[in-house]
């Protein structure tokens, strides 16, 4: 049992490595850009469609060249556990997802992807048993026209500088940056000295 | 000259290898961590910030544990190169950011980043050549508060399964899905025989 081009095992520790610990969804999210990939013709080039932010980006940051900081992944915050590798011109690709109907052969799975139980309740040895003998058992696949503008990052456009923190900011945004607008995140900003 | 726990040429090896090309703002963006991570305490627990989803992203997911798909990065769509580490519970931290007023020093990547040369105009040896030279020179720094609320991403709430297409989603969407609703970037969904 592969996914993509690691064993097992490796992969498992691919996931420790990047993500820092075992997490269910990106073992899952691992057979599902495998199977993903076993529907495309070999040798294309992809991009990424994510429908959650959460686990399901590293599976595909760890498994393909997509990233979310080279712009070849893109991810749509739906809150569902779906991937989709799509050709970038044409748009055909396959979308998997995790499919509730056969989630019942799975007890622990369907327990902890349904949250019918609490955290402390889960037994992460029997969920990470039952996701590596579920395998592609727990997913289904669709053929699939992707609308890459409605997925893609939107271009930055001409940058300025803005005149009240005096830092490069996409013009679009308005006569200053959005910091200095108001959404910034941050408070009490003191410059340090740069060592 | 080091990035992190990098030699600066193993560092842009796996900027290669994760990112896949030599990219300026990834680079760079190396360095910002790197500066970012001297300022903070060692050994403190740390999520991250970085104010565009273009580059800099995977220069964190290199250089530290915090990955989009864990959580402990956030990305804010501000347009702006600027990146903060905070100790995730008092919300204490660093931003470094791309700092206009000293890019007068390194022409190349002045007319890069305020796009003042097209792509094909620039001369990307020399360019990389001066992100090296200037190493933490382009760079300025400043001790901030995090308010993580308005950073961090939200929980997913209860799950259920929607009516028209059969899959989970988080109920608090509404009555279906996201892309029941009609915000669905595919068209001509076709099932698949999963293999």
């Amino acid at each position: 049992m592969n996914i993509c081009a690691y064993s097992y095992e490796a992969y498992l520790q691919r996931v420790k490595s990047f993500h820092g610990h075992l997490a269910p969804g990106v073992i899952i999210g691992g057979f599902m850009v495998d199977l993903a990939m076993k529907h495309l013709p070999e040798g294309q080039f992809f991009d990424a469609v994510c429908e959650t932010p959460v686990c399901l980006p590293d599976a595909v940051q760890i498994l393909t060249p997509c990233t979310v900081g080279n712009g070849w992944l893109s991810i749509v915050n739906f809150g569902k556990f779906a991937v989709t590798l799509y050709e970038k011109y044409n748009g055909k690709g396959v979308r998997v997802y995790l499919d509730a109907e056969k989630l019942n052969t799975w007890p622990e799975i369907r327990d902890w992807y349904l949250k019918k139980k609490k955290k402390h309740e889960q037994n992460s040895d029997v969920l990470l048993a039952q996701i590596k003998e579920a395998g592609h058992g727990l997913l289904s696949a669709q053929h699939v026209q992707v609308e890459p503008e409605k997925v893609r990052r939107k271009k930055l456009g001409p940058v300025g500088v803005c005149p009240v923190c005096g830092e490069a900011y996409p013009s679009n945004d308005g006569d200053k940056c959005c910091n200095c607008q108001g959404e910034t995140p941050y408070r009490n900003v003191i410059a340090v000295n740069a060592k």
